[in-house]
This record gives structure tokens, C-alpha cells and sequence, in this order.
């Protein structure tokens, strides 16, 4: 059991949202208003939630409270999907006393089909009275779909002032079924910061952390990080030790997101794809997100199968810009591709070991100037169809 | 069994560079010189069939053969493979008395192994001395891998001078299994056509049909398309009919291509994914692509399942520039969404029989504009993954 961020209290509710009988709502409230930061979905197609949360952020520098529902996603659903939002947000305020618009929503589940306000006027009072019982495993439980386990961290930070603390909790990337892909994510900690520096090493951290992760490449109408920081442990940090508390938010973002590729669905591996020497930030990225989106890349880890061909192959059509006979791959740690030539080695033999680990490296130099860039990514198996294509038989 | 263009020999052989009983070296021979068009993979990694290929069409105005293998796809294989490519041209041209400069070279299979010339000496020349022996069907089993069924079409076009023939015969689109995607395809005709003007039709063509497909997403190595006119018929063309000889190199490209996409890996759907008000012919694209490409979308339709949201999510990730407020989606002809909002219809029950159809055709108005596209792609199942994981087991 973690010990919470001072000044948050945490409750979930099984509102009947879901089929089963675990919890499906969940809210967590800061006594005191919290620098407020978020990190959306670039999806044309926004979620209501993500909206009504855009524009809290936009217009806000701090809130209260975030409200998140499992089942419906809420999104697809037009000026009645809005409106239904923000009459959750309504009864929310109502029960704890705070403002709605204090209040981030966030919703995952079917797309498509409008929210039922009547389970939500029969949850929210008993969810508001609950607040305080939950812990952060607890709440992390209430906001799964798919997801194979809760995703939760939290970690502490020293400072010469005091500890500062911080939780993250998250539902699954890529994360789909039985619906659509959502990942919802929030940090928050008790930490002092002014929203405006808040909100710079938030947004790096996640750049670092939940931008570079990939299930299967289907950016949710949903996807919604928030960040939190309430002030509330009463430490005073030093100018020089806010690089610290960013260290420890990209951390436990870095921890969190890793879950999230972890159980991507029906996912059996971690691959860590490192591309170095490209001629920019954005060929290396370029490089990187088509090998961890390959489907014939992901099946082959997902096999075992030392089929580096597919690796190079997709970095070859990445266009990213380099010529073959410059490049270098490494397949967990082996030597693959010298200078565009094979080497030759016995894959089998060697390989078949090391890709039965989860994590698997993957390392291209593209021989093309400096920039790097790393990405996670999950395979791709047989319990992904299932999930994805299964559940309505 | 379909008669062939004038002037061609085609033959088979079992080579043993596959497990297995089939055939799986073949031999077009066009008996004199014929308008020479290729059309060859982007990616950076070119197979050295494609290297060599790309010179011979870029050097060359005419060819006389074109030398098909299946079992290696002589790709990442560095000088040596270049060499090997070239040998096993100079074997063929020995065996037929032509010049290796006039034969084209396709491989296909494993990726990163050279090829084994102690197989194709064997091989060769019985292979050449059979020329006239085989059939447009046998020629395109030959050269099959993981594909399900043969893809081969012939069409025949009567102008004003006589009848003029075009066949065509290609292996699977992502396709993939057991190693590595490819596609190889041939078009020969016996129409008369100088090379410039060949190679401008040919082009087109290919870019309303095999530019426009997709299993997997993962462009080949290999991919490789040509095309051979040799004007054999001893039909004079008029200047006006040449059109109408564009639009049969275009429908029987289009056939072929389709039946690419019926044929991938595991694939049980075609969807016919057209995009139009888009504000430009690259939004169209890309907003197809993304859609023809998003796992979800494609688990979805393996599925029978009207998840429709997907549609809109993978367009919204797309990049294509709209807004969510104009769009409309329909899926079988049925609208779903209506200027951003759902029409509420009730998917289960009125696209449940359609979308047991094999083909699906998915419509998008992005309200942005005048530009359209139509992408063809193939759902994701089960044997996507077991055909790419599981071969090695």
C-alpha cells in the first residue's frame, strides 16, 4: 500500500457502467486547489471529456478534481455527448461542494453511445461519500477496461526542504478492447509549483515518456494525462532542486507508460527500439515508429523469430532519410547488419535465447548525422485479435 | 485456360529452393525485344533483384525475359548477393541465348540468406529447355509463397487492326509468410508500343491499382512490377485507341490487385475505403491510409463488427486536415455519422448481414474540400498472426 500525496483522497464506485462486478467510476479530489497540467489526444475526433478537459486547461490554472468512468467513452456522441459531460461534472460538484469546473473529466469504453445519466445520479452522492477510502491500487483497479493489470506507481522525493510525493495511476494503451483504444493517465503529487513550471515539465516528461510508447499505433479519441501538483506536504523547493522534481515526474511517467506497453493486448513483449545516427530528430523518430508499428515486425517477436529482415525492411520505408549502405542493426545486443552487409551470424542459434525475454533491444544506426530517438512498443499475438475482434461473439 | 499474348514462352521448374512439391522457379521469354516498364519497391532496402532490375529498366529500352524465384528473396544481402543476382542471369541467359542485360530478375522468400547457385545450375537449363510448356496458371503458381490461390488474369481488346492480348500474373501483398513480405507481378501484352509511352501508361496504371492496396502496410524489399510489350500481335494502334489500351493495362492491374488484397495473409475481407471532400489529394490519402492501415479498423471488420468509431479515430489520427463538425461516415452504405454527430442508428441490427459481405465499402466525407481517394485494404485475423509468429514452431 502506497502512502498517497498529502491532501488527496481517492473513491471508487461500482456504477453499473460495465458489464462484472468491479468498480467503474472513480473520483480523486485535492483539499486545495492543484496546478493543473494535461497532455491530449491530437485526435481530429475528440472525445467529449477530452474537449470539456481542453478547455478547463486552456482556461484554468488550477483544479480540484478528476472524475473518470470506465464503459462508455463518450466520444462520437456530438453536442449530446458534451452536454451529458458536463452534467456528470454537475452532479460531481454537487456531492463534494467543489465547482464543475474544478473538475477534469475523463471517460473510456464504447465509442459512440451516449452516457446513462440515471447510473450516474445513482453513483455519484455514495462515490463522493466514499472519498478517502480508496488507495491508489484501488483506483487504478476502477479505471481498467482491457487491461490485464491496475497500473500504478508512486515514488517519493527527498529535498532539503521535506519529502514531496508523488502517485501516478493509468488504464491501458492501446487499449482498446472491447471498444477502443483509450489511455488514461493521471499524476499527482503534493509538491509546490506555480502551474506555469508545472505545466513546462510536465509536458517534457511526457514527451519523453507516454508520447514514445505504442501498442498499436490507433492514437484514441481519448487520450488524457493530467498532472496535479496540490502544494500540500509544505515543503519549499529550492530553484535547484526543481530538476529533481522533474526527474521524479518523468520517472514515474516513464514507469507508468511502460506498464501501459507491458499489457498492451495480448502483448508478450517490450520492445525497446533505439534508432541513433539519423539526420534528424524527426527521421529517428520516423524510423523508430515504423519498425514498432510493423505488423510483420511485432508477429515476429510475438514468434520468437530472429527475422531481422523486417526491422530493416521497415526502417526502410519509414521515410526517414539515409542510404543502406550505412546502416548498422543490433537485435538484442547481436550484430545483425554492418554497414548494409549481414553478418552472417547463425540467428537461430544465437537468438532464439535472448527472444524469449520480454524486453527485447532493438538498436539501428542509420549512419546519417547525430539524432536519436526511443520507443517502446509491444508485438503483436494472437490475443490481440481475439480482443479486438472477438467480444461481440 | 487463357491464351497467351503473341510471341511469349512461358516455363516452370522445381528448383528445391522451397520445401515442398511446387514449382518454384519460372521463365517468361518474350521472343523478340519488348517494350520494357518497371515499376519497383521504395523502400530503401532494395533486394538485389530490384537493384539490378532498377538499372536494367533505367538503362535499358527493351527486354526479353523476366526470371522469377520463390524460397529467397536475396534481400539484405549485400555485394554478394548483387553477384548472385547477376549469376543466376548469366546462367539464364546461357541456357535461352539471350543476354543477361534482357532478362529481368525477381526473388522472393527468406530475407538476409543468399541465394544457392549449386540449385539454380541444376535448375536453368532444364528450365529453359521447357520453355512453351507452361500455362499463364502454372506460371503463377510458381512463383507463389504463402498465397492461398494463384493470381493471374488475361483480358483481350479488339481495335481496329485486329485483337491485341494482355496477361498478367503476380504473388501475394503482404505476404509475407513465411519470411518477408513481397510482391512481384508481371504484365505482358503483345501490343505495339514505343517505351516512352509505354513506361507513361504503365505508371499510370500501377498508380490507380497496386499503389493503392494494402494487407499489412509493409512495403516490401522486393515489390516489383513489370511490364512487357512486344508488339507481336502485329496490330497497328491508332492514336485514339491508345487510351483505350491504357485502360486495359489499368483494369487488368486492377483485378490482379485485387485479388492481392483478397489474398492477404489471414485476410477474410476487402474494404473498399474511398475518402472524398478532402482538401487536398494528400489528405485523401492519408486519411484512407490511416484507416486501411489502423489495426482496429481491421480487427474490427475480421470481426463483423460495426465498430465504427474506429473509422473515425484512425481519420482523426490521420494528419489529413478537417474539422470533426463535418464529417460524415458511412460503413455498407449505412450513414453513422451525420456533420460530426452519430445518426443513432442501430448498427447491430442493420449492418450485422452486411458486414458478413466479402467486400466492405467505407465511405468518408471529410467536408474539407474536393479531393478523393479509394485505398483497398485487407481486414487483420488470426492467420495474420499465425502465418507471421508461428512458422517457426
Amino acid at each position: 500500500m502506497h502512502t498517497l500525496p498529502k491532501g488527496y483522497r481517492l473513491a471508487t464506485f461500482k456504477a453499473g457502467f460495465r458489464k462484472g462486478e468491479r468498480d467503474d467510476l472513480a473520483l480523486l479530489v485535492s483539499d486545495a486547489p492543484a496546478a493543473l497540467a494535461g497532455v491530449f489526444t491530437t485526435n481530429i475526433f475528440k472525445a467529449a471529456p477530452v474537449l470539456v478537459g481542453m478547455e478547463t486547461v486552456q482556461t484554468r490554472r488550477h483544479a480540484r478534481a478528476v472524475l473518470v468512468n470506465a464503459g462508455r467513452a463518450n466520444a462520437c456522441t456530438g453536442d449530446e455527448g458534451i452536454a451529458k459531460c458536463r452534467a456528470t461534472l454537475d452532479m460531481a460538484a454537487k456531492a463534494t461542494g467543489l465547482q464543475a469546473h474544478e473538475i477534469l473529466p475523463m471517460s473510456t469504453g464504447v465509442i459512440g453511445e451516449q452516457l446513462r445519466l440515471e447510473l450516474w445520479e445513482k453513483a455519484v452522492p455514495p462515490l463522493a461519500q466514499k472519498l478517502g477510502t480508496a488507495d491508489l491500487e484501488t483506483f487504478a483497479r476502477a479505471i481498467m477496461t482491457t487491461d490485464a493489470f491496475p497500473k500504478f506507481a508512486a515514488r517519493e522525493l527527498k529535498l532539503a526542504g521535506g519529502t514531496v510525493r508523488l502517485c501516478g495511476a493509468a488504464k491501458g494503451a492501446g487499449m482498446i478492447c472491447p471498444n477502443m483504444a483509450t489511455m488514461l493517465a493521471v499524476l499527482f503529487c503534493d509538491a509546490a509549483v506555480d502551474t506555469e513550471r508545472w505545466r513546462g515539465m510536465f509536458r517534457r516528461a511526457a514527451d519523453l515518456t507516454f508520447n514514445r510508447v505504442s501498442v498499436d499505433g490507433d492514437t484514441s479519441t481519448n487520450d488524457t494525462l493530467i498532472g496535479l501538483a496540490n502544494g500540500a506536504s509544505g515543503v519549499s523547493i529550492r530553484e535547484d532542486e526543481f530538476p529533481l522534481l522533474e526527474d521524479a515526474v518523468r520517472d514515474l511517467l516513464d514507469k507508468i507508460s511502460y506498464m501501459l506497453v507491458q499489457d498492451g493486448e495480448g502483448a508478450t513483449k517490450v520492445m525497446h527500439i533505439r534508432v541513433r545516427g539519423a539526420a534528424s530528430p524527426e527521421d529517428a523518430q520516423l524510423a523508430a515508429r515504423a519498425v514498432g508499428h510493423s505488423p510483420l515486425v511485432k508477429t515476429a517477436m510475438f514468434g520468437r523469430d530472429p527475422n531481422w529482415g523486417r526491422i530493416a525492411a521497415a526502417a526502410g520505408r519509414s521515410g526517414a532519410s539515409f542510404t543502406a549502405e550505412n546502416v548498422n542493426i543490433w537485435l538484442c545486443g547481436v550484430q545483425l547488419l554492418k554497414n548494409g552487409q549481414p553478418t552472417g551470424v547463425d540467428v537461430d542459434a544465437v537468438l532464439t535465447g535472448p527472444l524469449d525475454q520480454r524486453d527485447i533491444p532493438i538498436e539501428i544506426d542509420l549512419g546519417a548525422g547525430d539524432a536519436e530517438y526511443l520507443f517502446l512498443a509491444s508485438d503483436l499475438g494472437h490475443d490481440y485479435v481475439s480482443c479486438n475482434a472477438d467480444y461481440r461473439s
